[in-house]
């Protein structure tokens, strides 16, 4: 294996790339903007730019550069074609092609969804280590999901296993979710969700004193106020948490994975937002996976970076390093 | 390949075994009694003795048989281990290895599930062919559901991927199902489920006229009477399609399969099992599987057996299998 590698988590808002050594070691992470006109075909030539720019800062020539791996906030088949990625303007493009016409000299190039890049980096060097399997669940404004078994991530037929955020979990909400459908997830505990849910239980519980009844309301205030015992925030925590709970025992009980990781900008509530999902999964559950861990993400908004380059690594690599792991565990 | 295989389904009420060309046509096929005293040690020794009678009535020696592939009704590890399986009376077990020990001579062995096996056999020549992902929805006395992925059985990491009968879809129940927990979709959705579902749905219907209200309410009574648009019936039917739908939306935004197949008993009530589920699945599923096929599993009993022989072949043959198959469509 050569000693560097690139990984590169492609959003909307911004380019996060990260160089790293390919022992694990992050040298050096930055950020590019996003310049989406044109239909995103800046997106790539800059990628490119960029990586060569650090590697001239750093001397490196290719050759010590394993190769380059990147996620997109969009769904991807397995050769790394992006089906249609609406957040940069791509519609289908294979992406791997396009990259390595702008520079033949990357010799790996590895793509997918933006959360199962981050799946494999929570496993890689986050809150899921020693496991080969694991759903990892990003909440914030949208809901999503990377799943990866035997360390790979599941993409699914039409690139949409793991889009949880929109699992029905009430067919009869009248308000309309963003994808045109009625009772998603998402419109109960994303970061959206909440505040929502929070207005409806001030209204339902006129009596209770509440901190949320001052100031906005967002999910941060909604975290902190429960942290204090807030009846209001702990009673919308509690309806999230029985909704989420109900949601993974489905998942559970589909792809039964070893761990489920808890990110996204709402986990940093910690523990009010992980004990409830926790405790309804566990009332809920199959009793074969009543007691599948659930752990929150540690690598926050470096976790795709590191995902990113953990796909450039066969498995057979980290199945010697997860044995070396436990080995040394037990010295 | 060598020319001929065995499939194994191994039943608490039966033994069914299939003698195969590896061509996959079905030679012969038999059921010899499971005899579970014992603690169900005289299963295994009862198969080996089964196929080796069965060889020589054919005049056939193991250097022409591929290999031996079975189902059992429980989970099953990687390695086809058997992790407790109450309805043979078997605790954990290492087939493979067992079977090995009553006859050296078989050269590949492969155990799985009986519903992972089943959901093999209907893509291999059953509902589900020309597809490599699929997940199989058995209705029966239980509901049980078998996931496929690149040809290959998923299993989860505690055997438990595909237990979706225990998914929770009414938290609110009050009456246990067998499982311990409330408000599994097997308890409206199954055999049991669907008779239960009748009572209730005639005491809060008094004014409907229905057939189910003379004679005993059984599941294909139930299909028969909506077959004649049986009021009762349909809004029977109705109900369950509407939790089988939302329950397989969740399947489908966790594993996005190619293809639902719906098998078991409950599956030859056709068109008026197979319609309520899809109805509500298209009503309730994310656009990106939306239009997920439905097809009714076609090989009845003998998927198991069927799947239980694919399980033999490597990926690779089955991928030249599909290509040769659609090139001679093309033809």
């Amino acid at each position: 294996m050569k000693p560097y590698a690139f990984g590169v988590d492609l959003g909307g808002n911004a380019i996060k790339i990260g160089l790293f050594q390919t022992t694990g070691n992050l040298v050096d992470k930055w950020t590019i903007p996003a310049r989406l006109e044109d239909r995103g075909s800046h997106l790539l030539p800059d990628v490119v730019d960029s990586i060569r720019a650090k590697m001239e800062s750093h001397s490196l020539s290719w050759e010590s550069v394993e190769g380059v791996g990147m996620g997109v906030p969009g769904p991807v088949g397995q050769d790394g074609t992006v089906l249609r990625c609406v957040n940069l303007g791509w519609d289908v493009l294979n992406v791997p092609q396009a990259v390595r016409e702008l520079e033949p000299a990357i010799e790996k190039l590895q793509v997918a969804n933006d959360v199962n890049a981050a799946t494999l980096g929570e496993m890689w060097q986050g809150g899921a280590q020693w496991n080969n399997s694991a759903v990892m669940v990003t909440l914030g404004v949208g809901i999503g999901s990377g799943i990866v078994v035997d360390n790979k991530v599941f993409v699914g037929s039409t690139g949409a296993a793991g889009e949880i955020g929109h699992m029905c979990v009430n067919p009869k909400e009248t308000e309309r979710c963003t994808c045109g459908n009625y009772g998603c997830l998402e419109q109960y505990c994303s970061d959206t969700g909440l505040v929502r849910s929070a207005k409806q239980v001030l209204e339902e519980m006129p009596q209770a004193a509440s901190v949320l009844r001052e100031g906005e309301i967002t999910p941060q205030a909604i975290c902190e106020a429960a942290k204090k015992n807030d009846p209001v925030a702990t009673e919308v925590l509690d309806r999230f948490g029985q909704l989420m709970g109900q949601a993974l025992t489905a998942v559970a009980c589909t792809v039964n994975p070893q761990v489920f990781v808890i990110g996204g900008a709402l986990s940093q509530g910690g523990m009010v937002i992980l004990k409830p999902i926790e405790t309804y999964f566990r009332r809920y559950a199959f009793h074969a996976f009543r007691n599948t861990p659930f752990v929150l993400a540690e690598l926050g908004d470096d976790a795709g970076i590191y995902g990113s380059v953990r796909m450039l690594f066969d498995d057979v690599k980290l199945d010697e390093e997860l044995e070396l792991g436990l080995e040394e565990l037990e010295l």
